[in-house]
This record gives structure tokens, sequence and C-alpha cells, in this order.
């Protein structure tokens, strides 16, 4: 009771610091992270894998609508959890600065260099009154100088860089998949198996749907993002075991 | 008792999160769409179905008063349901917005690129502060390169594809309705009849009065937005049985 | 109790939901226009009759200056009711909108235009911070096309076009006298009658005295306002039988 | 207690709407014009009349720097009750508009057209945050048009004309006085009289010391505003029995 | 302990009445007035006089640096009392005026203008969110037009003239002596030794040091402000045997 | 507690009063002072002595690092005691205040006219809301027209001139020892000794050390700025029997 | 009970004073410095030692992500500890601030002039309103005319120069060691060492893993910023007997 009553205390203000030098609205924006479904990057030595748990709530909803895997230029991708409108808006904005970057540079952006763009922006809003924090969490993937990288933003706004990672639903338990499993000499479509037998494993389904997952990869030598369609994914899914059997209703979809 | 006096220490604040991630002030607007009466989208092959429940308070107001069925733009039309004032915010937003597409690209605006203009228009309410979220969910519904497409916003801004939805009042029941009774390929008149059914099967009056409802299409062929009159809702309503029996005083309206 | 402790929690703030998704600041404003003295408005073939109860306080006020019937152009008035310095912002506001009309387009301003216009005004006042919403409710009537037309404006921003309606105090009784008694095909002058006997119906005193009363209308033929005189107003109220038989102290008036 | 405890949750902020529809700070602001002596103005068909209670704290202060009657312009004076400081801002902006319209228009300011000015500008601080009402009523009296008027302002904003009327401390007994005795056909000098009769009749105190006084009168023929000299006054006062008989201290003022 | 409570409701905010239309912070301001030594200001037919108690802290200070007396204008002196960064804010904004005048009209700025300029602008402060009133009272005396003229300004924004008045620590016992010893026909001379005897009478200490009085005269023929010497006061003390017997300490100060 | 409830209600907004006239955020800063080590300032016929404790927290800091005594011109030094970073902002602004004299005028700034700047600066912050006030005291010293000068400015904004004081901890027991001890006529090197002594006797160590010194004179003569170096402080103190007999693990730094 | 209740009325503003004159913003800022891993800074008569504890939570994550050395000039790096997001855009100023002196002057910018300049941008965020402190504290070393120097800052802004120091974790223990094994005269490999085994004692793991470790140096005589990679960490670690036995699943990192 005690502990509640001072919780609440501090944690009205959007950007003040707790007695323990915490930053509340941050931990909270990262409990907004976890309430989303989870998405996955792999990076392996031929190129980046994003993975996303994309199931919708209706069989009369649009699978392609369920926005988790974005492409932000031609060699970078994006996979979100969290907050789906608070993403829409670091999408554009990472779009934006891919852009400016071209123009001025006539170049593509580094991943790095966009990642950091990003998190001085979320950091903004973590630390100047008037907003609330962004409440979610992106995996930034893409090649730079030919090398496969991936990136990691939280709401605070700190960037880290990963060989595979999850962000939203079940983090730990997928992290610990990832961590048993990775090996980053494995192909491209390793990666992906890997990605989807990570989501598999930690979802409470038997198999997976096709309709129900967002795959993309960039891959290092042609340096282009690509997203998979469901049939690609069936296929993928039936190749490695992971298809759901039960799946009736939505497999006609265009 | 502990739970109630915890969500008030958070709901105060426009824009902040609750401790388990949570933006209580959009769930709020949320409950605000829910006291609207329902509108239906409905896409077939053949175009956009728009249907609304629009009865009026009294039988001296005139019913085409009660704006549930909007026309955005030559190609797309706008079905809402909640916050009436709020609302109207939004469609001005949505004509602005295309008849700036027509002047700057010579073009009529694409379905998707307007809904996430209105849902990051709509995200900016949830985030920054000094003012509320919108109180109201729009079914933005049109033709884009001859397909027919249909989309929800809500109040956190997040966009949504659907082939067949409803906002406000009876949402669930509608849309299980919908589920039962959808079929992708049937006829634009059929689209119409099966969403009257819909309201009736939610209503707990015995038929429908063709002064209590809107009904727009948009033809796939003609792209052209169409508002039904209450004649021709009247005859649809008598085809398909649906009409109240008891409807005598508001027959005579223009 | 523990309800009403509830309900303090939320209408502090000027734009925020409750829980249920209701905004408190709208609801109490219009308990400020239930606080004030009531006004109708009627719709007939021959034109637009707006009529307010306006007794001052005092036989030294000035009755002329109790302000509740506005003409806003040559062919529109506008009946109030609440609070009165409001309804001088929302009326000058729609004098300022018809004459930019008149210069911008040469013509006059449509009567759903200038509503509409209104009320987009109004509902700014519900969403955004640092205001509180306008606590009066209008009823704006005149001629368009050479159609005659009532709308209603409430707190909220939301628009109605009515065939008959009142505001303020009474609402409840004088809609259900005005809901029997009403006939589209009626003349101005039996519309006037309606009016005042509305009025005495739903007033507790016996006859209405002409200082007392404001009464104008806006002729379908000639599109022109008209507000009546004291002397023009005692005519028809002794022709109708309403005429307060004891009203001695303020019947020499200029 | 209860409905105590209510009252203040509301009346805290400064432009919010109580459950029933009051905006306490403006009720408050009223309270502040109660506390201020009392000033009466009166129309007759000669001119208008302006009479404040202006009794000093101390025989060292100056009678004439109790500010309570005012030359707006040539034609127009004002006399106000309450809140000393914000009556002078009000003041100065009267002189300001009239000075404005005399140069815009090449004629003296409309006592009507300077009275809607200035509500319209106390009613913003009524709606708009970050300040608080002004505590102050105001009396506005001159010749328009070769007529005598007089309007108030209160802390609403809202504009009452009046043939005669009080503010400040006991309004409701000068105004019953005022409702007895007024004749609208009295000559200016009988307008003094009764103003002054009314101010002894309301006072504890018995006869009325000239220093203790201010009046103004603008006639309808010339068209000016004069202020009474102390010596006047107290020739006034003598004429009709209202002379303090123990007046002794103050007598030889300047 | 009820009224305690509901008092402490109001006076957080800075700029609302409560509920009997009173400006708490400004009555506050108004303590702090009283907790600053008292200073005098008489008008005689020769001139204006002002003084203060201005005893230091401590016999290192420099009794020069305890400002109390300023001079604002070669013909204009100003005494305060109150809060001292405050007063100094004021007796700027006072010399600027002056300056402002001299440069625009030519011509020395009148006591009532300046006064009034004064008021306006600490009115400000008691209306305008954003900032507290000014913990000061002004004794502003000049001569005007030859004639010597001494005004009040108060937290509140009020300008009153006076004859002789006190502000600050003891007001009420000083102004009672000031009421009975007061003649307007007295000599410069005997109105310094008056305000220097008021002081004396107010002060629990038998006598006063030079050194802890400030006074300046402004004289009505040659219209210049003069601030006493120390050498000079110990005289007027001396001739009115109003000098301290136990000082000691500080009369070798330069 | 009822008092400490009391003052709660007040001590939460920066620039509001308490109900006795007191600013409880400026008294606070007042206590931040008194938290800072103490400050010395001296004036002697020969020139200026500021002398502060500036004991490090760790034999790994550099002493000089303790910014206690600062340079603010050619002409000028500044003792601070209290909050570090606040002390470098006002410094700063003393500094280019100081640049800008001389720029503008071509001669070294006066210590009052500094003084009085920094003091109205300071003001700003405890009138003005969005920050709050400097919690820091200055002793301003210098040579102004060949005459040496101390000034102190505090929290509220308040200036005063000393002959010699001192400012944070132990202010009182400082105050006291200089009171008795103090002699305008004696040389700088005997200030110097004095205001050692009255640091030495403060404390509760037997004995100062160098390292954990600072002391810097302005000559009347030269009227030029002297920061002692390590060494001079250690023959000053070994002079008068003031080294500490334990001080051997600082004595060998730069 | 009582001391909290208290605290809590004074920590929810972000600057404000409590009664006894502190920020608690401030104080809990710096508390967010200690829950940061240790950095530790030495500097030589050889040059800078940086160096910081920078583990990862899981072996996915690249370990150069961790960003805790930061190159901020050639001749400049800073070690940062507390808040990540925080550090970025103070390490960003810092670069900007060594930018614009090399354009502006033409010269490297001096260690001493850059410290402040950051302390005094942390300062205003802990006197203006709107924004929270930083939450970060920084190690800035450099060579500055060929003198090794380092600084530290805090969440308050204030500044200070060390010979050796830690920030964040274990900082009393870290300095303790620090103080006893500290020699000026050490040589910059010697002074790498002493900042590991600091490290290494005030971990409660047995040896230090290369890749959780971060240092660099910057050497007087080049002036140059040099960031040692993982295989030098691993040979000085080896030399010097702090090579962690276990460390098996990380060393083949690129």
């Amino acid at each position: 009771m005690q502990g509640q009553a001072q919780q609440q205390a501090y944690d009205r203000g959007i950007t003040i610091f707790s007695p323990d030098g915490r930053l509340y609205q941050v931990e909270y924006a990262r409990e907004a992270v976890k309430r989303g479904t989870a998405s996955i990057g792999i990076r392996t030595a031929e190129g980046v894998i994003l993975a996303a748990d994309k199931r919708s709530r209706s069989p009369l909803m649009e699978p392609e609508s369920v926005e988790k895997i974005h492409k932000a230029d031609e060699h970078i991708g994006v996979a979100s959890a969290g907050h789906v409108a608070d993403a829409r808006q670091l999408i554009d904005f990472a779009r934006r600065e891919s852009q400016v970057n071209r123009l001025r540079y006539g170049e593509p952006i580094g991943i790095e260099t966009l990642t950091k763009t990003i998190t001085d922006h979320i950091q903004q809003y973590t630390q100047i009154g008037g907003a609330r924090p962004f409440g979610v969490a992106l995996i930034i993937g893409g090649i730079e100088d030919g090398e496969p990288r991936i990136f990691e933003t939280d709401p605070s706004g700190t960037p880290y860089e990963w060989k595979a990672l999850s962000i939203g639903a079940n983090r730990a338990d997928i992290r610990e998949y990832l961590e048993e499993q990775y090996d980053e000499e494995m192909s491209l479509e390793d990666g992906i198996a890997l990605a989807l037998e990570a989501l598999e494993d930690a979802s409470s389904d038997d198999g997976l749907e096709p309709t129900g997952l967002g795959v993309a990869t960039i891959n290092a030598e042609t340096e282009t993002y690509h997203e998979h369609s469901v049939e690609e994914l069936e296929e993928i899914l039936e190749t490695h075991g992971l298809l759901a059997t039960d799946e009736d209703e939505e497999s006609d979809d265009e």
C-alpha cells in the first residue's frame, strides 16, 4: 500500500524523476510495448530478417492492414511492437530522414545514423514537458556498407545493436530461444525459419497461419527490401512444418 | 475500490501512460464512440456500401440533419460514429486533404493515403498536450485504382482495412452478423440489404424506418458517390421485408 | 457518494473524457443553457418565426436591452438561450461570417453554411485546452434559395435542422406542445401565434406581456428580417387571447 | 458540508462550468462588486445623472482621489463599483475606444456601441484561461443622437439598458427606492436630488457630506459631461435637506 | 479549522476570486508591505516631505544601502515599504516613465500621471496569470504645476491622493498621530519634524538615530528633490529633542 | 502539525505569497545559501578582500576547481555561497554586463551599478512564473572612483552595501567575529588575516589548509584583482599562526 | 512517515526548493546516475584514461552499441554514467560546441571551456520549468595546452576538476581504491591498469571480460583520442592478471 501511494505521487508528471532515479512514464511506455504482439529481427551474413506476429482480430479485417513491418528506404526495414499509431509517427520520421539523406548527400542513410536520429527524437519526448513518450519499440534493420545491421529503439530513446532480438509480447521467451538457436553464419532462408520457429515456440497455438504473419528481408548483396507474400510464407511454413493445420477460413485471401 | 482509486490517478492527464501501458483518455474516447449509433461499411466487388442508423430525437427534427454519412470526395464516402462535432472536424480535414491532392497531383486521392493522413492527425491529439483525443470513429470507403476499399480510424489513430465492419453501438453483435453473412462476391444491392439486415438484427425495434437511415454507395465502375433518398430506401426496405409496419408519422417527409 | 466523488475527478478538466465517454464540461454548459429563458423557432411555408421569453428583472430595465433575438443578416435571425455574454460572441461571429460571404461571393450566406461555420467554431472550445465551452444554444433561422430553414447549435458544436424547436428553460414541455400543434402549412401569423401559445403554455403566469417578449420573422418571399414592435405584439396577443390581464406598469414603454 | 466541498471543486478553475451550469468565478467577481460602495445612474428627459458614494477612509485622504465617476468622452460618463484598479483598466479601455471612434469616423461614439465593445472585452476574461474576470460593474451614461441613455456592464460581460439603476453595496435597497420614486419626465436637477436621496436612504448615517460624494451629469442639450464641485454638492444637499449636520472636519477642502 | 481549510482552497491561485469577492494574493501582498519598516509622506504648502525608518541589521552594513527613499525625477521622490526587490522594479519603472515623458513632451511628468501609470502596471500583475502581485506600497510625492502632491500605490494597483500618510509597519498608529498633528499650513521644516515625531512615537525605542533614518524633501518653489545627510538629520533630531541618547557606535559614519 | 500543513499549502507555488506576506520559495533558496561553505568580504582603506572556505571532498579533486572566488572584471571580484551552478549563471551575467559597460561607455562598470543590475535580474526569478529563484548569495567587491566598495546580493534580489560581511554557513558566528574585530583603517594584509581568522574561528578544525582556501584582493591604488596562490596563502597562514599542523597530504599541489 | 509525506510535497515540482534548500529533482537525477554502471577517469603525466563497465544484457547484443565512452573531438573523450539517452544529448551538444570552436577560432576547444559550456546547459534544466534535469554524469577528459585534464559534470550543472574519479555505480568504493592507488607520475599504461583494477575490485565477479569493457586514452604528446579494441583490452587484462577465466561465449566477437 505504502509503496503504491508513493509511486502514484511520481508517475503523474510526464518528465520528472522518482526518488530512486527512475522515469515512470518511460517505464509505463515500455509496458505499452509489451502489450503489442511480438516482432523479431535477425542478422545473418546474407542479410537481415524482420518477422512479426500480426494476427488480426477478425476474419473480415484485411491482414495487410495490420502494420508491423515497414519499408523505410530501399535498404532499410523497420519492425515495430506496441502502440500502432505511435509507430506510424516514427516510421514517417524515419522515411523523411532517409529521403533527406539521399537528397543532401546523394547516398543511402546509414542504419546506425538513422537509428540514432530516431532515438534522439524519442528522447526529447522524455525530457521536455507537454507530451508523453512514444509507446513503441522498433527494430531497424538494413545494409550499411555491404554489412547487415540491426538496431533496437525503446521508449527511453536508447539505441542498441543486436545480432538477433525480439520486442513486444513474450520478449523473454523468444530471446531465450534465439540465444540458443542463433548462428551468425546461417543463410537468409534459415534466418526466416528461425524467426518463425521462435514465434511458434512462444505462441500458445499449434502452428502458424501465413496471413497472421509479416516477414521481410533485406539482402546484403542486392541491398533491397523484400516483403514476403502470403504464398511465399505458406510455402516456408510448410517446408519447416510450422503451418497451422486448422487454417481454413482465411486461406483464399488475395 | 483500490483499483478505482488507482485508475483515477492516471486518467486525469490527457497524454500520460498508466502503469500497465494504457492511455486511458484514448480508451474513454472509445467509449464516446460506443455511445453513438451504429454505422456499417461493406466492400463488394461492385463497390462500397456505407449505412448508418440515424434515428432523430423528435418528429420535428429534419432527419437529413443527423449527420452520419458524408461525401468526402467524388469517389470517397465517410460514415461516422460517436461525438458528432468531432466527426465534422475530421470530415472537413478529409475534404481539404482530398482537394489538396487533386490540386497538387491532378488526380483523386487514394483511400489508404487519405486514411493514414487522418489517423496521423488523430494520433497527434493523443500524444501532444493541450487537447483531448477525438471521440469519434470513421469508416472511410471509396474506389482506388478501380478497387473498392474500406478503412477504419479509431480514437488512437490506428488505421485498419476491412472487408466489412461496424462502428458505434452494438458493434460486437453487428460484426458477428457480418462475419456470418458476408460474401465478397455479392452485388452492391445485396450489400445494401446485408447492411440493413445487420442494423435491423441489432435493433430492438421491429423493422426499420427509411427516414431513420442513411445509406450511400460508391460504385466501382463509375467511381461515384451516391446517397440514397428516403424513397429509394423505402423501396429497398420493402423489397427485403425490413420496413417497419408502424411507420406513420414521418412518411410524408420531403 | 461514490459516484459523486468519481464525477468530480473528471469534470475539473476542460477537455477530457470521463470513463463512460462523456465530456462533462459540455454537459454542464448545457445546464447553463437550461438556466436561460426559453426561445422558440418555427418554420412554415411562408417563412421563419423566432420568439423568446425576455422578461426583465425590473420595470426600470429597458426591455429592448434583454437580448434574445438578433438580426445576423438581412435574411437571417438568431434566437439564443443561456449565457448572454457568450451568445453575443457567437452572434458577432455570425455577423462577420455573413458579411465576409457577401463580400467574397457577392451573395447572402446559406443558413446551413452559416450554422456549420458556427458549430465548428464552438467545437474548438470543447477540444482545445485553455478555454471553456460556450454556455449558449442558438436557433439560426432564415431563407436559403427561397426556402425557410431553421438550425440549432448546442454547446458541443453539433448542428441539427428542425421544423420547430425550443431551447432554454422548459424545453421538454414546449417541444411536446410544438409536436402536438405544429403544422408545416400554416401561415406566418399562425406560426407566431403557435410560438406565443407554446410560451404561455409553459409559463406559470396567466397570459403574456408584450414588453416581456421578443418576436422576429423572416418572410420567405421578401427574404427580410422583421422584429415586431411592442405594439404589434400587443395586438397579436390580444387577438389570440394571450394578453396578460394584470399588465399595467410597463404598457407605456416607448 | 457536502455542498461546500462540492463547490470548492469547481471554483478553483477560472473558466469552467459547475454541474448546474454556473461560472463561479464570475459570481465571485459579482461579490467583489457588492463589496464596493454604491453608484447610481438615472436617465431623465434632460440628460443623465451619475452619482456615487465615495467616502474616504481618512480625513487626510484627498476625496477627489477616490475614483468612482469618470469622464470617458465629452458626452459620456462612467460610474463604477467594485475593484478600483480593475475599473481603471476598463475606463482606460473606454477612453481609447471613444478616441478611436472620433479619429476613424469623425463623430462621437454611441453609448450602446461603447457599452458592447466593453462587455465583449469583459466576456473574454470569463472564457479564455490565464486571467481572472474583472471584479467591477460599470454604469455607462451619455447622449446618443440627442437621447440620454444609460447602460450597465457586469463581470459576466452582459450589457443591459436602464432608466435608472444602482450597482455596488445596498443594490437591492437602492433599486427599490428608485423604482418607487423614478419619474422619466423629471428635470436633471430633480434627478440629482433623487440619486442623493436614494444614497441617503440606503446609508446608515444621517445626511450626506459633499466631500463623500461624486456627482456628474451629461446634459442632453449640450451633450457635455459636467462633474459637480463640492460647493455645488453642498448647495444641492442643503436645498434638499440632505446635508449632514455633523460635517465639520472636511468642509475647508479645496 | 473550517474557515482555514476553505481559505487554503483559494489562495493558491494567483489571480482568482474567493467566494466573498476578495483576491487573497493581493491581500497577502499587503501583509508583505506591513512586514516592511514604516515610510511617511507629508504635504505642506511649502513642499513634500518623505521620511523612512531604515535601521540596518548590523553596524557593518552601510546605512545608505538600505533603500527606502528614492529620487524618481528632479521633482519627484518615492518612499517605499515592503519587499525591497519589488520596490526597485517599480522605482526603475517610474524613472523610465519620467524620462520618457521629458523626451516625448519636453516637460516633467505630472505626479498623478506617473502614479496612475504605475498603478496600471501593478494591476496587470493581479489579473493576468504567470506572476505574483508586487509586495510593496509606494508614496509618490512631488511638485506638479507648482503644487505639492502625494499619492499612494498599494499591491492592488489602486491610487489614492493624501495630505499625509504612512505605509508599512505601525501604519495605524502613525496615521492616527498624523491625523491629530497635521496642519496643512506648516513649513517644510515643521513637516520634517512631524514625520520624525510620528516615527519616534510609533517606535519602541527612545529617540532616533540619524543613520537609521531617510528623509527627503521636494521644495514647491525650487521643485527640486533633496535627500538629507546624516549631519542634517542629526541637527534636526537634536533641535526637536528626538536624538537617541545611546547612539554611540555609528556616529562616525561618513 | 497544523503549521506544517498550512506551510505546505503555500511553498509549492513558485511565485505566490503566504498569508503572512512571505515568499517561501525565496526563503528556501536562502536555506540553499546556508548549505554552502562560508565566504567573507572585507573593505579596508587600501582595498577589498574576498575570502572563502573551499575545502574539496577528496584529495583527488583539484582544489582550484572548487569555485568560490571569481574575477568579474579587472577591478571587480565576486565571492559566492550556495548552489554552485546557479552562482556560475550570475557570474557569467556579471562578466557580460561588465564587458558591455566597457564597450558602451569606454569605462569600467561601477560596483553599485553592477550589483543592482544583478539584483534586478535575480528579482525577476522571484516574481515571474516558470522558474525557481537563484539559490545563491554573492559578495561583489571592487574599486569605484578609487573607493573600495562591497555589496551583497541575496535570493530575493535585494542589494546591500557592507563594510565587512559573510555569507553561507556559520554566517551569524562569523559576522559577530567581524563586528568585534573590524577596523576600517587596517591594511589590506591585516584584512586578509582578519578574514582567515574569522574562518578559522568558525571552523571546527584546528588551523586552516592553504589548498582549502580561496583569497582574492582588489587593491584600491592599482584597481586590480589578484587571486592568491597556495604558496602565498601558506605564508600568510604561517605568519598568523593559522596553518593547520596536520596538513600533509595536499601540500605538494601545483 | 511524516518525513516522507513532507518530501512528497516538494519533489513533484521540477524546479522548486524544499524548505531545507535542496532541489529534490536534481537529487533524484543523481540517483539515476548511480543506477548506471561505473565509469572511471584518470589523469597521468602522459595523458588521460577513460574506462567504463559496459557489460551487455545478452550475448546477442553487440557490445559496441553499449555507449559509455565517446569521442567528442580529436583531443577530447567523454565517459558517461546514468540515463543513456540523456548522455547522448549532452555528447551531441559537446561535439557541436567543439566543432563551433574550431570553426570560429581555428583551434581546438579547451577542456575547461567545453565542460563549463556543458554545465551551464545542464543548469538551465534545473532552473527553468517545462523539462526535467539530465539524469547523467559525465567525465570529460582531454589535452589542453599540452596538459592532460579531467572534469566531472553532475545533474546540478556543477563542474569539478579531478586527478582521478569515478561516476555511476559503486562510486564510493572505486574512489576509495583510486585514492589509495593513484600516483600522478605513472605511465598511461599503468593508468589503464589502475582503472581496470579499480573496476575489478568493485565488481562482484572474478576477473573482467574484454567485451564488457570500454577504454579510451588521450595521449598528451599526440593529443589524439584512441579507443582500445577488444584484442588490445584482452592483452592488457591478461598482462595484469585481470582476465575472467570463464569467458567463453563472447570471445569470438568481431
